[in-house]
């Protein structure tokens, strides 16, 4: 898996993966993952990537034209059917040719394909199309990448569908994942509506900076891709089977006055098994009920489980 | 605000609190951070700081010796009432003195107040309370810490409550904050029932780094703290009133053939306002759901909001 970071601050994502296990799985060759700073496709002298929203309102949106040039130079492809709010100008805006939609906006993009034309508005101040300069570097890395190759966009975003252990093993399977790392306010509702795949949430709280949420999705997806982790640590983690984990005790035996509960050290595999299970039905009870409704609602436990879960339940309520 | 972060990769935290926002804040002086590496306080020539679970399963959890020395460190103080699963070792297991709750293991801690004994097992081999020798550097600077002021101590896990916007406002108000940081399969209990004020998960996934969903924390909170982020901006993000976020345009008006919405041009403050709450109930309905339902059952929802979100929701039955 090849994962793409779109941020403006990268040096974030560059530390992130520098730390050892991170830096393990990057040299073995598990995933691989670049961190590209939307400003280098930023074409004015002063490297402007925000501006007001239309409309009015507070704080600063990012540029339509900088980040989608980012996109393009990660991989990523326009989607086919238009989605979402933006809507299609009138051709009567435009004088360069035919307004067809699978286009680029500007020559100088070193990504354009041969079949693409290059539409410009009329000369009348209104409607004017993004134009850049030439892109430098940052572009011409574009050109070692696959156009063929359709790289799953994601924007990470408050107001996106949740983000979960399932969603987190399906972007597993994907060979290469795209992530738009928001600030400010967020991002031009047309790069969502031209490239964006999944609009992604990771909780119920506002971040300042995408990267952060970036973070989460990497650190949660990676670990599921080729062998990072064990099967069987995977295996016995939270939310798997739908309950919360179990208490653990390491060395020493005692601990400020603490001891470990005595049928750890008992040996008797049977009894340490059910009592784990035991107390991760009164965690999840106590914690996440909602949990262990969902979880009896989907049929995800055994009988053991039920049986559990029905008599402590009904303990609490007596 | 002051917030200490306890890390075995502290280096993710710096990078983060390097990055541009978040050194503005911390200049003009709206909180502080302090980055602690838990293996600074490992005793042994190997700095120690993991070990494997009593009772058997897959993966190592943090040894409860070096991370209870850092939160001592960091200006943790015992909890007064023990809560959780952990239990009170044998008075016959000690030698050393009274058995009483309230104490610290080691009496090389500096941390360790003039009232308090140390208590030490008897010499069997079973019941070995962890020993350190002296704690160097990291240990003398908790000299400086205030003893008197209690923070409030996090450990970040999957089998925690969920945090959430309330939640990042309740710690907003905090004048210190302590995150531990899980590493591999976790932390041992009797440190969650020592020390740990709050047990926290952003959310139903598996992280294998702890830091991260501090930073998600970090990240939330502090742009409540003070003035980091203007009031008129919070007001109008998402989760306040309970519905996402509108969609945002910014230049250019034309961007790839797609335009920016005439209602935005308009001027008209009045149909903006209006078209934009159209937007964010259109979009809540559609991803988030849950959101509509729990506003509706909260009351948060003024009249207008209820009015468009009973036609859209009708429209969308019909």
């Amino acid at each position: 898996m090849n994962i793409n970071i779109l941020s403006l601050f990268p040096e974030i994502i560059d530390t992130y993966f520098a730390s050892s296990i991170m830096a393990k799985a990057v040299k073995r060759q598990i995933f691989s993952y670049n961190a590209i700073n939307i400003r280098d496709f930023a074409c004015d002298k002063h490297k402007t990537c925000d501006d007001a929203p239309y409309g009015g309102g507070a704080g600063m949106l990012l540029l339509p034209g900088p980040l989608s040039r980012a996109l393009e130079a990660a991989g990523a492809r326009k989607k086919i059917a238009l989605s979402g709010t933006s809507e299609l100008a009138d051709q009567k805006n435009f004088s360069g040719g035919e307004a067809e939609y699978y286009q680029t906006q500007c020559p100088e993009d070193l990504s354009l394909q041969a079949d693409e034309k290059c539409v410009r508005p009329d000369g009348e101040g209104r409607g004017r199309i993004d134009e850049c300069g030439l892109l430098g570097e940052a572009a011409r890395q574009s050109e070692n990448r696959s156009p063929q190759k359709k790289a799953r966009v994601i924007y990470l975003s408050p107001s996106g569908r949740f983000f979960d252990q399932a969603l987190a093993r399906e972007l597993s399977q994907e060979d290469e994942l795209i992530l738009i790392c928001g600030r400010y306010e967020g991002i031009d509702q047309r790069i969502i509506d031209l490239y964006v795949d999944d609009e992604i949430s990771v909780g119920d709280y506002v971040l300042s900076s995408g990267e952060v949420a970036a973070l989460v999705v990497i650190d949660a997806v990676y670990r599921l891709v080729g062998e990072v982790i064990k099967a069987d640590s995977l295996s016995e983690e939270s939310f798997t089977g739908g309950l919360l984990e179990y208490p653990q005790w390491t060395r020493p035996e005692i601990f400020d006055m603490l001891k470990v509960p005595d049928v750890l050290l008992s040996g008797h595999h049977e009894y340490i098994r059910r009592w784990r299970l035991q107390k991760r039905i009164e965690k999840t009870l106590r914690v996440r009920p909602d949990l262990i409704k969902k979880g009896v609602d989907m049929g995800v436990f055994d009988e053991e489980t039920l049986v559990l879960i029905r008599g402590m339940d009904n303990a609490a309520k007596e």
